[in-house]
């Protein structure tokens, strides 16, 4: 397992020396933990010129699937109140880079904020500090089947939790009530916990992207839209799906349905290696556009997700790129009518080759319109 | 109440054009609520030479307790995937900013990425950017008595979901589930949610601060420690407690205990207008220090509470400042002993002059060690 760690340094390692910079300073908390298997809170990881530090405030986090600190990676924990460094990990690390006779430094400027990447550059002022850019996180694009594995696992979950709450009485419960409900069952079935704010929409608000749960109560006849996801060992999926309260569905909500189901089916057929990821975005909202929903079109229709919900590649309109093979996607397409409610429906897939079958969908609850 | 919001954003205005500057963008969300009443997700405040400005990436979110912008502060809702500003509300802002004929924008560069900072300065090259520092976060240290009562019945609801879970039965139940459930009963007691993770630490995690709950079962004999908080209309408090499990303590458990509490009850009782930080901070911790535990010591021994669950002031060693009235503060000393767990307790009050009765107490279940 632990060679899994060293070889994506020493692939960073190589884009960092390649660009002509002797060491790098990963700040993000998922890139840390993606390189040197944890992240401790405070935490940051130099891949220095001798050897890899992983600078925290404080000692590791005990918990299991907080994952260990690779073993090839050195532990620097700063002593509390440390002088210097003001506490922050990120500049002891860089006195320690300068310490190693490094001479510049690359450094995750769109994660640094401008008052700490200024604490970097003055405690080591021979060091210079060049821009790191996403050179991790596209790393982390592509998965290995371990990591894919952790992603199947935290959508079975998801997908029991959705399924013991689909059992039970909706009626006059609060979009609050449900979500905790739900995120309850994660934990039960060993999730680690939510990968992101569990949403629960009901009547009006069902269909919103994101929607955060109020006090409003499932009533007969309402759309329910909930959206949720696992985190199991640190990687998190995602699944929506909506559903009709009462008996039968009024025409308009099957329609409705009928749509977004037909735009997300379209979206993920379009899915493989090769597929550009603008084009799976209109593939699927060519459908909802057709149908004269163009105003109510979400941003985008899909994203990647791993150690964080919210990755690289963005399926949207204007996004550059192509697909991979063993890239986990989500496919979200909604549509939301201001005053009426919408519908969201939202799985995670693997993207696989034709000859392995195509697409490999993650999150297996039935997408028929329950009406419950 | 909407004076309150345009007389916060005049003493900004005040305290940026006495610095020379014309205009400022405030973009971390605690700032942007303070000065606007709500903070959308991804929106930014622009205090600009002719009006203020909202600037949001969608339609602001109506959550009663999200709040409503203020009614003087004007809504930019940017365009979708709109061009230029890669739809990041804070490029937009200084686009704007620099077309109300501002010179010069001030940010909180202690907020704003590295790249992010590069994005507004790209955008508008004319405008000259200087460094807003903390101007926000100390505005925010003194509360006002609406603030104040916002905090005193997060702090109710967070009493009573820690008061039902102690007729619960504990043993043999897990610290995820004892965490969540409290969880669960901040939102039934009217919380917006919880104000940070719950901690609930069991036997050897006893008296850790900000331990993140574990599968590890509450057994006989345990020291458990709890830390909640309730978020209520924005405002976030905070309590801490640590019980007995069993009928009989056990000698070492009483002595560490009496030890702990009397080193708080010395932090609470420093607390008044014109006590230095560290002074308060000294209090609390010569009585741990002299008992021997020194090694055992937290980095502080409070801290300011409001919007955010840390905010100014820090009560630690080094910190520069004295105590105003109306400042809402953490006391919350603790002691770990690796491999065998320990006790913190934890209370949030507000700083008054002795006239009026000295350190209100906003978190009141018992501090008697209670056997469970």
């Amino acid at each position: 397992m632990s060679e899994v760690y060293a070889n994506r340094r020493s692939r960073l390692r190589d884009h960092v020396n390649a660009a002509g910079t002797a060491a790098a300073l990963v700040t993000r908390p998922a890139n840390v933990r993606y390189l040197a298997a944890a992240a401790p809170q405070g935490s940051v990881l130099l891949l220095g010129r001798q050897e890899d530090l992983l600078v925290c405030a404080g000692p590791p986090d005990d918990r299991p699937h907080e994952g260990r600190p690779d073993e090839h990676v050195r532990l620097h924990i700063l002593p509390v109140n440390g002088p210097g460094n003001g506490g922050d990990a990120a500049v002891a690390a860089a006195g320690l880079a300068a310490a190693q006779g490094a001479d510049s430094l690359a450094v995750e400027e769109h994660h640094l904020t401008v008052a700490r990447h200024r604490a970097v550059a003055s405690v080591a002022p021979k060091l210079r500090l060049s821009d790191l850019g996403g050179a991790v996180e596209q790393l982390r694009v592509v998965k290995d089947e371990e990591e894919i594995s952790c992603l199947r696992i935290g959508a079975e979950i998801a997908d029991q939790a959705l399924g013991e709450l689909l059992e039970s009485i909706l009626v006059g419960r609060t979009e609050r009530h449900l979500a905790l409900e739900l995120e309850r069952r994660l934990v039960d079935h060993g999730a680690d916990g939510p990968a992101f704010p569990t949403s629960v929409a009901t009547g009006p608000h069902a269909g919103r992207r994101g929607h955060r749960p109020t006090d409003r109560r499932v009533e007969e006849g309402d759309f329910l839209s909930v959206c949720l996801g696992a985190t199991y060992r640190g990687y998190r999926c995602e699944i929506g799906r909506t559903f009709v309260i009462g008996t039968s569905p009024a025409d308009w909500q099957i329609e409705l349905y009928d749509l977004v189901f037909a735009a997300q089916r379209a979206g993920r057929e379009f899915l493989a290696p090769g597929a550009a990821y603008r084009d799976v975005d209109r593939a699927a909202r060519q459908v909802l556009d057709s149908a004269g929903y163009a105003e109510a079109l979400p941003p985008l229709i899909g994203h990647g997700v791993g150690l964080e919900i919210d990755e690289d590649p963005q399926l949207a309109p204007a996004a550059m790129g192509k697909l991979d093979a063993c890239v986990p996607v989500t496919v979200e397409p909604g549509v939301h009518l201001p005053g009426r409610g919408g519908v969201r429906i939202d799985d995670t897939l693997v993207v696989r080759p034709e000859a392995d079958g195509g697409p490999e969908l993650l999150t297996i609850t039935t997408k028929e319109l329950l009406a419950l």
